[in-house]
């Protein structure tokens, strides 16, 4: 049998993710084998089987065989995977009342005169969720002998949207097809559905929006629900509910009434009725997430009510299920003269306190689009009496796609870590999400998943660590991405520490490398139009002033940078006074903001020392100067990882370095032709000229809106 | 190691396809070892590095460890890979000068007083197939002490067609996306790409049109060919050559022109010098295939020149490269009244010997289009000086895509048996497509892949049966259907006798059943509209009389089918009179061609004693009744294949017999609406009334045309 296995060199492609589960150093493996000498694990509920597989997963791949399953008499080196009230763990004094409904304790105890290792949580969620992390101390070389760990998580709604529609592309998906195969559905439960199951619950995700954003009604109907049942029945022993898009005019397409006026007597009772259906056929459905009124889709402002008056007959259908409401904060009205930035902020802040207490309103984490580096967007802090949940994009739509590695962890911690000082100095974007806005209302966080039909799950062996990351963070929000990409790492690549050093390494550095040579400064939005892939900043003839890199960069024969203080769009006023002091004075504002606040002279004099020309170009080098020295740092490690990902992410790197330089030479040449200044010393000038950049046309990127 | 492996509970996905290599039984082993001691593979071309690695890889799968590979001094045991003029096979007589270009031999032989193994072929290809050849023995099971094996293919060009767009949608693919990853090549060449190379190397293929016949010019820009270079080489080794679809305006697209006339001297020397261009990237590029005036491509009628006109042009700017230009005999007018079914023969007969020497006119096996049952087309034996290759369809179009148990060989032997008595009897469609029109005239058969990104290759495990049994009939054309099938099971499934009967036995009965489910008795094109994804015979209102299903089937009160006798179209007026009197007549012409040339009353009396409506009724239940013993014959393998691919199987006929019910259903209470008479007894009523089959609506069924 070994051999047969052996024979297949595509083993190590990624498929496995974190979960590789290799086999054991001997030294290790001696060290760890008395303490774990057999499961015990009563009680036969799916979720309790699902631990005990996982388990038996892990020993097999790490100690090979299959661990013993124990029965109520205890030996030395059991490990307990049980619930609070479980006679085996009476009497121990575990701190199971702080860990709510979904947080585990591993705690090495004596048991029956026994050395035994417990796994437990107050809900079999919780064992799960702990076997997985008695599963990751065992692949980072942990000791496991004086365990005393106790863990929940601190948001409610951990979920991934899928930007995925009916026939399978996914916008914005860099990754191959979506994964829910709908046309042999529900008769084939595709056995990847249960792995995927795996690798969120073991990173705490419980709960995935099965479909794109810019919706579909049919996904409403009864055949697509029983569709949709049976991803839910694959996904329901690992902890992950499923929802579902609501397109806010279903009324109108699938029950053919003349209106989906919101306060309209039939669409309310129509949208009762359909919820009701859902829940007939999935009774624990997580409930909808909507994107009203946003890019052309329909919603409540069609029949002049408010964001509150849409979200809210939603969410009364959905209450007596206790079905919750994903409400997207991601507006910006046709023929709105005003900033975009400040749009969302304008419709929705003042409906603060309007919402039913099972909305959660979506923000995303600036007020642009995912950009590569913004600002925390204004509504966190701004809506004390509405849950906000956090909506970060996992699939890298404006950072290079699959082939770029750029790792968000940092970003996400950068936002994460903002304080808004509202109401006072301390009060991080974290901390606003993290806070109930009320005893028992939601919290949440959302990624915009990376995850397709590509083998390796996310298009790049590297972008595997967003979706782990988006996980942790999702847990969370006070983790360190440092931290993370070291768990990440070590899970992924292997034990070897100079292997681990450079990954993290890389990793840390590589989110400010795309930065650098896309959109450095505080610049914004310089993406090609349509698909966002390589550069556009010269782009201006798109109907919507918004649509236009150039409405973004403000780049003039005066100078460059959009002016968001009370000089121009005021967009600062939106901010607690503190940050907007801090973020309005030049003195103040980090370099990285700069032009995203302020619209300065070519030659302005920056902190370097040189000018805002020079220091323009200079950062679009270092970036592909960093890309370089992921390149050196990746080369070292070769033989040091299997060769089918090394060399995958080599070639990977040789596609990142190709973009990068035409990143920085159509930039620098757009943008010195409007500058007419020469480049600085010792910095190369653009191989072609700037017709040639203007002349690329890559018609069939990936990820396309349809 | 092993236990690491072990762990992948996914290692049995199918991804190995019929090149599964897995453990030898021990008394096997112990047979064979002797006679496998090692390799002597002198030179270092990548075809014989590439046989290399296969008989190693083979190897280690079945045997465990690695061969060793000897020096100049033989042992005995040895397994020689050679060409012809090797001094180590000098004066054994062997039999190249039969071996042609592509051929090979399997010998066993005394060389320097040791017993060895002899695979060799005139080139380094030949020793490839070869060693194919020998470690199919190997998985077979059979004797290799006393081997005398040889074989040529009896085509030239054996070619894929794959109808992938730059974008990755597959046209009419059930598969998932196209294997060609355009985003990230030239850079990254996925390893798949060998491996589908290696796949194709296995059963003789030896080129593939990497573009969908409804070209896009896009795929001849620069960019483009530089990616087309990367896929040329990544097949190189294994004897593939790449083609590319032409689309016939590209010379106004790309170039700019005005016109693109194939006599314009600017449209004939812009197609030289892209020719040339292609050729300068790729010096051993295949060639060019052409869809042209069908179906809303562009072509020469557009500008009042033949077929003829079109090819030769492009021909003669291949020709100086030895390229070779294939064009499509899939033609039908708009707004022509004629029987689609006499099209082709109308427009291309007349342009007999027109053709230059390197064009292939490529003709589907029937008239119509892929269905699941047609008369040969007219056309093979019809046009004695000019070089007609086959055009089969892999892809299940017609045949219920990738979850119908369909098996093609049986289809496919069917035509490639049939007696055109052109000139006289037995001269078949497969004696008609291997013999060449002048000496050194081309042979060949192209088959519309069946291929994609998925896990599986081809959607299903049994539809890599149909890749399969392309490549050996396009090797060979006068194959048996039931022993290729046998080759299929034996490797893919394992050993075990029985589950290789009851497998090739499933196989063999398939195809009758999916014709007699959707179209029994001759009846065809029966499909829904656009994606042909389930019933629609009442269809009637698309613009195309021949787009309409109530064009093909003919069903009026007075009866049903169509009339192609002489009283009607006369299409059989195509054939040889002997082939048009055998179908013409009632008494001769068989049951299952019917309705595709006559028409009848309901009542008209069959050659089963029933009525002509009660037969149609038996066979949509025939065909049923043939998935639910598919599927009893399944159950019975459980436990003899492995869990994850019997599973899958499982759901597969699951969902191909609930589809089969609705087919019968569908299309027995639609012919009964017309009919107008009661069920034959014992045959059950529709699930359903009409209108129900006619509400369903699947719009996001895949594969469709864009």
């Amino acid at each position: 049998m070994c051999f047969g296995l052996a024979n297949q060199g595509y083993a190590e492609d990624g498929y496995d993710l974190w979960l590789r589960y290799r086999p054991l150093e001997s030294v290790a493996k001696a060290r760890y084998e008395p303490q774990i000498a057999g499961i015990v694990a009563p009680g036969d509920s799916p979720t309790i089987r699902a631990a005990v597989d996982e388990l038996q997963r892990g020993y097999r791949g790490m100690f090979g065989g299959d661990l013993t399953q124990q029965g109520a008499e205890l030996r030395d080196g059991a490990v307990l995977v049980v619930r609070a009230g479980s006679p085996l763990v009476q009497g121990l004094d575990l701190p199971f009342a702080k860990l709510g409904g979904e947080g585990y304790l591993l705690r090495s105890a004596t048991v029956q005169g026994k050395r035994v290792t417990i796994i437990a949580g107050n809900r079999d969620i919780g064992a799960l969720y702990g076997v997985f992390r008695f599963l990751k101390l065992l692949q980072a070389g942990q000791p496991i002998d004086k365990l005393d760990i106790a863990d929940a998580p601190k948001l409610q709604v951990r979920v991934l949207n899928h930007w995925d529609n009916l026939d399978r592309h996914v916008e914005r998906g860099y990754a191959g097809q979506s994964i829910w195969d709908w046309q042999k559905l529900p008769r084939f439960k595709d056995p990847r559905y249960t792995d995927y199951a795996r690798a969120n619950a073991s990173i705490g995700i419980n709960g995935t929006v099965l479909t794109n954003v810019n919706a579909n009604a049919d996904i409403l109907r009864p055949d697509y629900l029983q569709k949709v049942k049976a991803l839910a029945d694959a996904f329901r022993p690992y902890g992950i509910k499923v929802y579902l898009t609501a397109r806010f005019s279903a009324p109108i397409e699938l029950g053919g009434l003349a209106t989906a006026d919101p306060l309209d007597p039939a669409v309310r009772a129509w949208w009762k009725a359909k919820i009701d259906e859902i829940y007939a056929v999935i009774p624990d459905f997580g409930g909808l997430l909507v994107k009203a009124n946003s890019e052309g889709q329909p919603g409540p402002a069609d029949y002049h009510r408010t964001h509150a008056e849409g979200a809210n007959m939603l969410a009364d259908a959905l209450a007596p299920h206790r079905g919750i409401l994903m409400w997207r904060a991601f507006v910006y009205a046709a023929e709105n003269a005003e900033d975009r930035h400040k749009q969302a902020y304008t419709e929705f802040q003042p409906l603060d306190g309007r919402f039913r207490d099972n909305v959660l309103v979506q923000v995303k984490n600036g007020a642009i689009d995912f950009q590569p580096r913004e600002p925390f967007h204004p509504l966190f802090g701004a809506m004390p009496r509405t849950p906000l949940m956090m909506e970060f994009q996992i699939t890298k739509e404006y950072l290079g796609f699959a082939t770029h590695l750029a790792y968000l962890g940092t970003m996400w911690e950068e936002v994460l870590e903002a304080d808004t000082f509202r109401p006072a100095r301390g009060t991080t974007v974290a901390k606003v999400i993290e806070t109930p806005v009320d005893a028992g209302a939601a919290t949440g966080m959302a990624g915009v998943a990376n995850i397709g039909s590509d083998r390796n799950w996310s298009g790049s062996q590297f972008d595997q660590a967003n979706w782990y990351a988006f996980g942790r963070f999702a847990w969370d929000p006070d983790a360190k991405a440092e931290a993370i990409a070291r768990d990440w790492a070590r899970m992924t690549w292997g034990g070897d520490p100079v292997v681990t050093d450079t990954v993290v390494r890389m990793m840390m550095g590589s989110r400010e490398a795309v930065v650098d040579y896309m959109t450095p400064l505080g610049l914004t939005h310089q993406m090609a139009t349509g698909h966002h892939y390589g550069p556009g900043p010269w782009v201006a003839d798109l109907k919507r002033p918004e649509w236009n890199p150039v409405y973004y960069a403000q780049a003039r024969p005066d100078g460059i940078g959009f002016d968001r203080t009370a000089r121009g769009s005021d967009a600062l006023s939106q901010y607690a006074p503190q940050v907007a002091r801090n973020w309005g004075s030049l003195a103040t504002v980090p370099d990285e903001l700069l032009l995203w606040f302020h619209h300065l002279p070519w030659d302005h004099r920056m902190k370097s020392g040189r000018t805002l020309w020079d220091e323009l170009v200079v950062r679009y080098d270092a970036g592909v100067d960093q890309v370089r020295r992921m390149q050196a740092d990746w080369a070292g490690l070769r033989g040091k990882v299997d060769e089918t990902r090394w060399a995958e992410v080599r070639d990977f790197l040789a596609i990142q370095l190709d973009e990068a330089i035409w990143w920085r030479d159509a930039s620098v040449a757009y943008f010195q032709s409007i500058a007419k200044r020469p480049l600085p010393e010792g910095h190369k000038p653009p191989a072609h000229d700037l017709d040639h950049y203007k002349a690329i046309t890559t018609p069939y990127a990936p990820g396309q809106g349809k």
